[in-house]
Order: C-alpha cells, then sequence, then structure tokens
C-alpha cells in the first residue's frame, strides 16, 4: 500500500510555514513562502495551493495521495472554517476552509494558530502521552490553546484559548495590544517582561548587570541565572503572575498538564521552578501537582497541529 | 412501547434530593432522604438503592423499566466514577460508581454536583438550546460547571468547573474555606457578599438602611434596589470582581453563554446588570457580547443533571 500525505501551513503576518507529513506524523519537507499581505491578502491561499502543487511536482506526489491541508491563522477561526478578522493578514471575515478546498480540491481544517500549535505540542511534543492539555506560548504576545480529550477547544467565537487576555490586575493603566488593560499578556510576553524591566531600571534598585541598552527578556533571565538581584526580583515577578493565572486556568479546565512555548520559554528550567513555585501557592488542592513542562516543538508547532488536523479530518 | 425511566440523585450534606424521571427528561416523582454521615458515610449509597426500590415498588416498576441512576455528590470525581475525598459526607476515595452499581444491578453514572447541575441547566433551563456553556452556582460557597459540545468537563483531578476557586485578589489575607486567599467564592457568594457588607459597614459610609443585625446578600441587593448608595456600592464591587472573573474564563473557554444560579442568584436582573457591565470592560474583543442569564431549575438542576448523565450511559 502506498503512503498518504498531508500539508501543515502556518500561516504568519510574514511567512506562511509549510510542512509536508507523511500519515505517521513524519516531516517529509519543510520550506516557507513569504505571506502577500496586499489587496486585504486576496493572494495569500491562492500563493499556498500554488506552494503545495509544486511540493507536489518535486515529490512525484498525485492528488490521490493528498490527505487534506491543515490551516493555522493568527486570528480567531470558528468551527465552520470561517475567519472572522485577522488583521495581521488583511483579512476580514473570510470563508477560507471553503476557498483554500475550491483552489485545491483537498479537504481543508482550519484553526487558530496557537490552538493548533497546542495540537502539534500535544500529539508529538511536550504534551505526548496527555490528553489534555494547555499551552502557553510566551511570544512578542501570548497565544494559548487548549486541547481536552485530545480535541482543541476552539470556542464559540473562536476565541477559545486566548488566555493572554486573560485579566490579571485590574488596576493596570496602560493598554493592552487587544484595548483592555491588565492583560496577561502585558506581563509575561517578551514585550510584556521588557517593559517590566524597565520600569524596575527606572525607580531604585539594586546594583545590576541589566542596562536600559538591554531589557530584553532574554537578558533578563540571563542576568538572573547569574544571580543578579534585580533579575531575581523581576523573574519573581513574571512567575507570581503567571503561575497565578495558570492556577485560575486550573481552576476551570483542570488540565492534565501545562505546556509553556515561545521565545521567553528558552529560558528554560528558571522560568518552569519560579512558574510552579507560585503555581502551587495559588492551585486549588486537587490540582496542585499539575506539572509544568516546557514546549518541544519549536517554530514547527503550528505545521505539526495543523497535520494533526487533518488527520483527525 | 412502554417507557423507560431513570433516577436522579443529588447527594449533599444533610439530604439526598432523589428525582424519578422519564426517558424524555419529565419530572415523575421528586423527593428527599436524609443523609447519613455516621461511619465515614457507609451507608449513604444503601440508603439511596433503598430508597429507589421503594419508589420502583410505589410506581409498579420492573428492573428492566430502569435505564439508570446519575449521581451528583458535593466532591471532585474522576471520569472513572471514583470520589477523591468528600468532606461533607465523610467519604475518602471512594469508588461510588462500581459500588452503587453493584447495590442496585443498574447501569451508574457520576460526576460533580456543581457540574451536573450546569448539565441540567444546559438541557433543560436557563441554557436550553446552547451547546456549551459555563454555570456559576452561587450559594454558601461558589460551584461552577462548564459544559461543551454538550458534554461536562470533569477535569483530570474531577477538579474541572471548580472556578469559585480562582484567584482574583493576590493581596487578599483571610483565608477561603479551600485554604487559599483571594479565591472568588469569598467575594460573590452569599457568604462573601455578607463579610463585604460587615467591611462596608464598619469604615465611614453614607447613611443606609442596611445593619450590622442583617447583612446577607439578600438584604445587600434589597437594599440597593430600593437605590440605598452603601448598598449599591457594594453591588459594584460584586458585579467588577464577579464580571472580571467571567471575562478571565471567556478568554480561555469562550462560551457560548454564562448561567448564574444559587441563592444570589434571586436577586434577579440587579446581578445580572451589574455583571454584565463589568464582563464587557474586562473581556477579550471577541466574545464581549456573551450573554449572562439566570439559572431556571432552582435546586432541581442537580437531578435534572443526573437524568441528563442517564440519558447519555
Amino acid at each position: 500500500m502506498s503512503i498518504a500525505y498531508g500539508f501543515g501551513v502556518d500561516v504568519g503576518g510574514t511567512t506562511c510555514k509549510m510542512g509536508l507529513f507523511d500519515e505517521d506524523g513524519k516531516l517529509v519537507e519543510k520550506w516557507e513562502i513569504p505571506t502577500d499581505r496586499e489587496h486585504h491578502g486576496a493572494n495569500i491561499l491562492p500563493d499556498i495551493a500554488k506552494a503545495m502543487q509544486e511540493c507536489m511536482t518535486r515529490n512525484h506526489l498525485q492528488e490521490r495521495d493528498i490527505l487534506g491541508v491543515g490551516l493555522g491563522v493568527p486570528g480567531p477561526v470558528t468551527p465552520d472554517g470561517i475567519v472572522h478578522g485577522c488583521v495581521n493578514l488583511g483579512w476580514g471575515e473570510k470563508q477560507i476552509v471553503k476557498e483554500l478546498e475550491q483552489l485545491t480540491g483537498f479537504r481543508v481544517a482550519a484553526g487558530n494558530d496557537a490552538t493548533v500549535a497546542a495540537l502539534g505540542e500535544q500529539r508529538w511534543g511536550g504534551g505526548l502521552g496527555h490528553d489534555s492539555m494547555v499551552l502557553l506560548t510566551l511570544g512578542t504576545g501570548v497565544g494559548g490553546g487548549i486541547v481536552i480529550d485530545g480535541k482543541a477547544l476552539c470556542g464559540y467565537n473562536g476565541a477559545g484559548g486566548e488566555l493572554g487576555h486573560m485579566n490579571v490586575n485590574p488596576t493596570e493603566t496602560t493598554a493592552c495590544s487587544c484595548g483592555n488593560r491588565g492583560c496577561l499578556e502585558q506581563y509575561v510576553s517578551a514585550t510584556g517582561i521588557s517593559c517590566m524591566a524597565n520600569r524596575y531600571l527606572q525607580k531604585e534598585h539594586p546594583p545590576t548587570i541589566l542596562s536600559q541598552e538591554d531589557t530584553s527578556a532574554k537578558a533578563v533571565f540571563d542576568a538572573a541565572k547569574k544571580s543578579d538581584t534585580l533579575a531575581l526580583e523581576i523573574v519573581e515577578e513574571v512567575g507570581e503572575i503567571l503561575g497565578r493565572a495558570l492556577a485560575s486556568i486550573s481552576a476551570g479546565i483542570n488540565p492534565e498538564l501545562f505546556v509553556l512555548g515561545g521565545g521567553v520559554s528558552r529560558a528554560g528550567e528558571i522560568l518552569i521552578e519560579v512558574t510552579t513555585k507560585y503555581y502551587k501557592t495559588y492551585a486549588f488542592h486537587a490540582c496542585k501537582d499539575t506539572p509544568i513542562v516546557l514546549a518541544q516543538l519549536g517554530n514547527d508547532a503550528g505545521i505539526y497541529g495543523c497535520m494533526g488536523m487533518v488527520l483527525s479530518l
């Protein structure tokens, strides 16, 4: 019997990450194409269709060899395959599943990029072997994805897993990118940690190797690993806010484990340790031992998750 | 063809509410038996089995007429039908599904009481016609139940929907019944609102019809309905904390609607209005319009939900 294949496509504001997988979820080929945001993103789906066709030619694949296509997009997607506004791509409301099916003739599944990444980590990464998990992606912003019984939680408005926009500080005066004030993202994203470091540097503080010239999340965690007092204080605040948020999520969803991904998670064990410490403080007694682990698929989580959706088609 | 029946049993610390339902979910008979907490609650399940047998005799029902039994208990229940500690009943870890099946010969399903009540409201009450909803029961404590795609979310440790124990105030110094500090339950339960009223009365405050003699949640809402300035202030604080918590829940689960039940919800529209106002302030833009409505089944939500579990057996 011949092997069947699927495509995973993680659509971002700058590039679309593309992957060809075999039916066992093995990544056969991985490449990127630019995302053309001109004309309200009208060329994005046709460009993806063309790139898949070229890949099939390169790999001597026929239409009958392809199980389907999974599509992850940076915005809310409802279970009917409709995007409801995707500022980064120039899309308003758009029937992406129907359109890509018409362009390719393949079956298509679509989801929010963070939710799809959670599916990837659950099936092949940090969540391997666990049926229910919550992924938090700590990058420029904070994305989230919830998997329950192996199935992604999309939410009624496609906003399931938008955990970066939980309110963690009702007294915050500056606004989040979403327009609200006091969202989790404002404190534990790479941007949020950098803002926090600036705030600490501007008030009276102990001697530190940190400086205004580099207040990146990486600089903060690197300094903390060298036992820099100020950096350790900042890391404690990040851990308190993140651990408390995870505890609140646990009180509702009570997942089997939490997985932390995104650029900030490259800090590694120091992030896991401080977050776990505060998680245990705030978590409901029945779920104090929920493990918090690092993501494993890096930037490929999205295309893996897309392939996961193809296998569930 | 003869009609089939099912039993719904909502086990509480003082009484067990029992219901006989027909296969369409119509309540045929409803009664209560005392909960015998002696001997670590060893008689509770045998008493329930006996009461069902007597009901069958009264109604001339045979074993073959019974579809099964649904059991709601005040503690975490894992999907394998095991209770993990139920202080109010004297139970430690207990295989309640297996034990009641052996006692009766019927098929048994079990769940946490608040989660089961959510199933009842979703199928026959305030959530009728909606596949995904979150119930908050504002009683002596705060219980919660989450229904997604018509299915109750139990959680890995049976703590799914324990929304009363989300942290909403990291600076709280007094302890919640669960041992943590700053849980939602400490502010929006009947007990919590009463404590809040006492706090307001003890500091400088405007003239009020409220007094230390009656600071019940009912007294507070009744005074607020008469435009009492102090009572309105307290109601605003309750609405702010509850609305903010619902917004954080929405950012994760994004349900189709929220249903508020329990004694506090008898306040009615004033509670819905103030909670909705603050919900809209804090909610992520995609889910600002999630409706917040009142529960409809009152104390019967549990037995209805138990029957819902029987119909899903």
